[in-house]
Parts: structure tokens; C-alpha cells; sequence
């Protein structure tokens, strides 16, 4: 398996994560998304788009990180991403899009460019614009893992999973957009208890091969 | 089952192709988005969200389209949404969520709203913001679908799937807002063979018990 991958890439964590959850060995293959190495012709000839990750396995080009962590679950079942039940397969796929669609799209660096270039917003305005979007996605989370008898020491039951491998990578872009995390403490406890384990930590951004030193 | 919609919801539309492709019968409860119903008292307990579709059924309250259409794929799988292989779903997968993440979080009504009173934006300025990310993600899907050799009368061969339950609603969106759709004309050809069939027509916004006379 090879892994195109940004250091920062909230998407890219995801599925690193995932691997390392499940032991899967990959080559680490860097994309610098911010020399705009995406949007140059050999990356574009891989994924037009110009988003990353990409996986390259089984001979396919899988993009989107949530149908390549699907892919994986299908492919490589041991350990689960996903519950054994079809009903709780729906509450952590719903988990997981409260974050694919609710938080992460309106914050990818691309929008809050074009917010700045296009609409002439401020700095401040794309920050606030930033942790708006994020307060009210963590908020609709920690609404659900505070009460739902589901909720384990990982958002579905006492193993990590999809989830936790979508709730990880947003927590920490959320962090470098200093948004304050202190109203959600059952999503904090999720988070500490994920770090805590040793996929989790060889898939975070400052480990990666293409971080910068010191970040 | 009984599904919380609104007529003109692009994600509650796709859940009704999705339950009218499998045949499923269901109790139609509409909530008012114009009016705000969706943040009423009643519905906030359904969804704290706020957001429409809810499907009900099996005892579960199950949000998020996505995961609303796993779930239905799962639990009634015949006729199915899904391709039988692995990289066959991956493929349907990733076109599907090239809507549901790249094109609709980006234009729903709530964020329109936002840009044009937070940021000051103008009718002209949030109908260029809605189609610039339209032709963005349409300009993604076309590429894939007019050269790779999966696509067939429908997004992923002779039969309608996951991928047409997400296209069709999304088209519909876009040219409400007037985007210019000749630059796609793979993505058109598979929207019409789609409305030929009575389950699109059945699920189509117009055709909803709550669409205004004359819309």
C-alpha cells in the first residue's frame, strides 16, 4: 500500500489512523499541499481533484477518506472500524458525517482562501467563521456521547473506531484554530483516551515524515 | 418508517429515491424549513441538529443520509444501491461523497444565510460563492464518469445506485441556482435516464406532499 499524505491533513490522519489500527503497513508518499505540489500535473494525473489522502492498493486510486476507510473495513475486517450491528454501524457512520459533512468542509484551507480572496473577509472573520462552524458540529457531538448509553470510553463502546479515527483529526485542526474545546468534556475524554494509544500517536501529523522540525 | 422531510431538501431527497428504489412504503411527516420548524421545540428532540432527514424505523431515529442509505442497504438489501465487489463500492462511494463533502455542505441554506449576514456578502456574491463550488464538483464528477469504464446508463453501470440517489438531488439544487450544466454532459445524460424512472419521479421535490402549488 502507498499513502499520499500532508503532515496536516485532517482527512490524511484519518486514514492513517485507521492503518495503523488495523496493522496495515504502507509507504508514506508527501504531498505539499502548501507549495501547491496538489494542483501540480503529477499529482493531477492521480487525482484531478488535487484533494488529498489517495490510497494506492489492490491496483485502485482510492480517494475520499471515508469510502477508503470503508474500503478497508471490507477488505481488512480485523480488527473493526465498525459495531457488528447494523444500528450501531448507523450511529457511528452518523458520528463520523457530523464531522465529514457538518464541520470539515466548511473549514478546509481551500474555503477559508477564497473566503479572504473572494469575500474579502478578515483574518478574524475566517477564524470566527472557523470555530462558528466548529462549535456548532462539537456541540450536536457531545449532545449525543454525554447521554447515549452507546458511549464507552471511545465514542461506540470500549474500542477505537470509525468515530473516534473521524473525531481525533478534527479535534486537533481545531486546536490550531484555538477553538475552545472546555464546553465539550465528554469529547475530550474520547480524545485523551485515543491518544493514549500507540495507532493513534504514530498517526499524528507531528510524526509524519514531511512534518517540518519543531512543527 | 416515517421520514422527516422538507420538499425542496436535497439529503431528504435522497432518502426518498433510496426508499422508493427498494420499494419500502413510509409515512411522509414534513417539517417547514422555512419557517424554522426544524428548530421548534418538537423537532429539536428528534434531531438537536436541527437538520432534515430523519428516517424512523426499527426503533432507531437515524439521521445523516449517508448513513440513513447504509443502513437501508444493509437492513433491506435487495435491490441493491451498492455493487457487489469491494472496489466497485469504493468507486460509488467516492462519487457520492464527492456531493455529499465537496459540493452540498458547502451551499446548504444555513451557510448561504451566514455569508450574507456575518461576512456581508451580496445575492450576487453567495450565488457566485454556491456556483463556483458546484462547478468545482461537478467539473470532479464529469472527469471520472465520462472516461472510466464503470460508468454505464447510470453513475456506476445499468442499474441506479448509491452514486444516482446523491447526483440527481444535487443537479436539481444546482439549477435552482442557476448553474450552467452544459460543461457536464456524462453527468446530464445519467440525470435524465435517472427522472426516466418512476422512483426519481416519485421522490422528486415537486411531488412531495408539502411542495407548494406552482412550487
Amino acid at each position: 500500500m502507498r499513502l499520499y499524505s500532508f503532515w496536516r491533513s485532517s482527512a490524511a490522519y484519518r486514514v492513517r489512523i485507521a492503518l495503523a489500527l488495523k496493522g496495515l503497513d504502507y509507504v508514506y508518499l508527501p504531498v505539499n499541499l502548501t507549495t501547491g505540489e496538489q494542483r501540480g500535473d503529477a499529482f493531477q494525473v492521480l487525482n484531478p481533484q488535487g484533494l488529498v489522502p489517495i490510497l494506492e492498493t489492490d491496483g485502485l486510486l482510492l480517494t475520499q477518506s471515508l469510502a477508503i476507510l470503508e474500503y478497508l473495513e471490507e477488505v481488512h475486517p480485523s480488527p473493526a472500524l465498525l459495531p457488528p450491528d447494523a444500528a450501531g454501524r448507523a450511529r457511528v457512520r452518523v458520528l463520523a458525517l457530523g464531522i465529514a459533512c457538518e464541520i470539515h468542509p466548511l473549514n478546509t484551507p481551500r474555503l477559508l482562501n477564497h473566503l479572504r480572496s473572494e469575500l474579502g473577509a478578515s483574518e478574524d472573520q475566517s477564524t470566527h467563521w472557523y470555530q462558528r462552524w466548529c462549535a456548532l458540529g462539537f456541540a450536536a457531538l457531545e449532545a449525543r456521547l454525554a447521554v447515549e448509553a452507546q458511549t464507552g470510553t471511545f465514542c461506540h463502546g470500549e474500542a477505537p473506531g470509525l468515530a473516534d479515527v473521524f473525531l481525533v483529526p478534527q479535534i486537533a485542526n481545531a486546536r490550531r484554530f484555538q477553538v475552545d474545546m472546555t464546553p465539550y468534556p465528554t469529547v475530550c475524554r474520547i480524545e485523551a483516551a485515543c491518544r493514549a494509544l500507540p495507532a493513534f500517536d504514530r498517526a499524528a501529523p507531528e510524526r509524519q515524515p514531511d512534518a517540518p522540525a519543531g512543527n
